[in-house]
């Protein structure tokens, strides 16, 4: 389902030839070139092949010894292999191009896309969680990503074992989407294969790497902020701690879960996270989080309620979540209404501050 | 143990003599007098006995036609089985009557008070919660009990089955202290009778109702304002619910737990939960807490930290608790300073504004 056309909400609609397209991917595939190197160049000299002529020169000004740009060839090949397995490169300012995301300071230029585009242009919440989930944890995170996806959000995870598996899967039937840490063609866990090939039915798959591309561990915080970027609200199930119940707080803020709890946070994401009982050490996590200001999560309406204070109004409904319309106490969260007082910021600046003394 | 002496901080002592004592006595059980009339009958007429003389009058010219005092003989009765089981009357004002209790605006004129008078004298925290507690709450509320009283503190309970047994077996070697909604010899269940035994070696026992009195329910909410009155801080482990999780939280707003976490917020003390899964019926109530504000608890070192922010002291260890001072981080809970902060009181405004619509 596609937004309602809104011309005063409709980005401007960028052209761009494959050529410039190749262009532009060698450019981000050089060395020594991150999104915000990339937005510098362009801005610089206007097109992705004029700051392909000048980069080498530049990298020398800076004591780069050898700079060695990314071969025309290689770009070709990511571009042609990308279309040869159906997906599409859509750049920052084009049509289609998550507007939330582009908000973020270290966006991604441009987003490998698989499946169905229009979802990214949906308002989405993210449900994330621990690889080792609990039983209950897997329950929760697959009644809340219902809840959402029948309440016309779209549901975004990493489509990792447990709580990420458990919400793709809830949110199935009304399109979700899932982000790849490597290539859109690298399915990690090899068991989420039928999961990852299910969600391009209603949903899509995104990924900033180049296809083909094995992550290794630090490719994962730079996925988690493209979660936090892509949603209105971060939803945490269960976030990975230690056995050691002392330990726990300290595992797990080194976990993914955590690092996307920060990120979004930074990004101006509402963080949400489940509880759990303080002896049960996969719970750690989420109650620090709750200690710390994020908003407890019970139930889905705690979710909408967090998202949509009682003025505004909830999303269109998904075609099929229309035909049943959810029941929602529409009753706001007195501590979520206290975070939008201005009261608010300081505690949340409080947590922000506090991130580094788990 | 007792209190350093300190000239500024011991109270007024006043004397009473055992006749000032009944008279006191047979003022407040007479009928319609409670805390509030009791004190402004004492401050109009000086002493009991005349304020026993014109209360008759006063009753009548207010429409109360046939007004009966309690009878002197009553109130001999009252005091004398008190002392025959060994209990001291404490008024306001006497030396030994606790603080902080003293300070909330409907403090008893007086308490019955078993065992350790000293331990009133003490700084306390509330452990209270569900009396059908799960396993894992009674083990959360053992295990808090003994760490508070391990850091020298006294805590309070409500004598009743699960959670606050938990809570006063944890805490017998310190000394605990034992709040009764009916007569000092009314020990209900029966089962903690045991319990109640233990508690006066090293505890008290108090309650403001008469020797022999069995409460019926409205008096537990009466009791309970005593609880969080006497204390810092009340923690709760697990609040009661019904089966069904949607009518959770209302179900726990009925609960007794409930109201002790209102009343102590409306005396202005420290309201902190023990989270639990949403789908444990029994965590719905502490979840709606914290959700709505209240710290949230994993461990004695959260309470330690709400309760004595990074500059204060805390208090003087107990005599078999100071040949091992506990291990604790003293670094201050970030959420509960943002409560320190300007910022807090609105939000706990938004808690009590809120109370009603659970």
């Amino acid at each position: 389902m596609t937004q309602p056309p809104s011309g005063a909400q409709t980005p401007p609609q960028l052209r761009i030839s494959d050529d410039d397209r190749i262009a532009r991917l060698q450019l981000l595939r050089s060395p020594r070139v991150g999104p915000a190197t990339y937005r510098r160049l362009m801005a610089a000299h206007g097109t992705a092949a004029e700051a392909l002529k000048a980069l080498p020169d530049l990298a020398r000004s800076k004591g780069v010894k050898s700079y060695q740009l990314c071969s025309e060839h290689m770009a070709q090949r990511e571009y042609f292999t990308g279309k040869k397995i159906g997906a599409d490169l859509i750049f920052e300012h084009e049509a289609g191009y998550p507007r939330l995301l582009a908000e973020i300071s270290d966006a991604p230029p441009f987003l490998w896309v698989l499946g169905q585009h229009e979802q990214l242009t949906r308002p989405c919440v993210a449900v994330v969680g621990a690889r080792n989930a609990s039983s209950l944890g897997t329950r929760m995170a697959h009644r809340l990503a219902a809840g959402l996806a029948e309440a016309g959000l779209i549901v975004v995870s990493g489509l990792a074992r447990g709580i990420d598996a458990a919400a793709h899967a809830a949110s199935l039937p009304h399109g979700t989407i899932g982000v790849h840490a490597g290539g859109l063609d690298v399915i990690y866990p090899a068991e989420n294969s039928e999961l990852a090939k299910s969600i391009l039915q209603k949903g899509a798959r995104i990924s900033e790497q180049p296809i083909g591309f094995h992550p290794t561990a630090r490719f994962f915080p730079k996925r988690n902020r493209l979660i936090s970027g892509l949603c209105q609200a971060v939803v945490i199930v269960e976030a990975a701690a230690a056995a050691a119940a002392a330990a726990a707080a300290a595992a797990a803020a080194k976990s993914g879960t955590f690092i996307t709890a920060r990120q979004a946070l930074e990004q101006g994401r509402e963080v949400l996270a489940v509880p759990g009982h303080p002896m049960d050490a996969r719970a750690a996590g989420c109650n620090v989080l709750i200690r710390d200001g994020a908003c407890l999560v019970r139930s889905v309406d705690d979710i909408l309620q967090a998202i949509y204070p009682a003025t505004q109004q909830p999303p269109p409904l998904s075609p099929m979540a229309a035909q049943k319309r959810p029941k929602q106490s529409r009753r706001p969260c007195p501590f979520h209404m206290a975070k939008h007082s201005p009261i608010k910021p300081d505690a949340r600046i409080w947590f922000k501050l506090c991130t580094n003394k788990f």
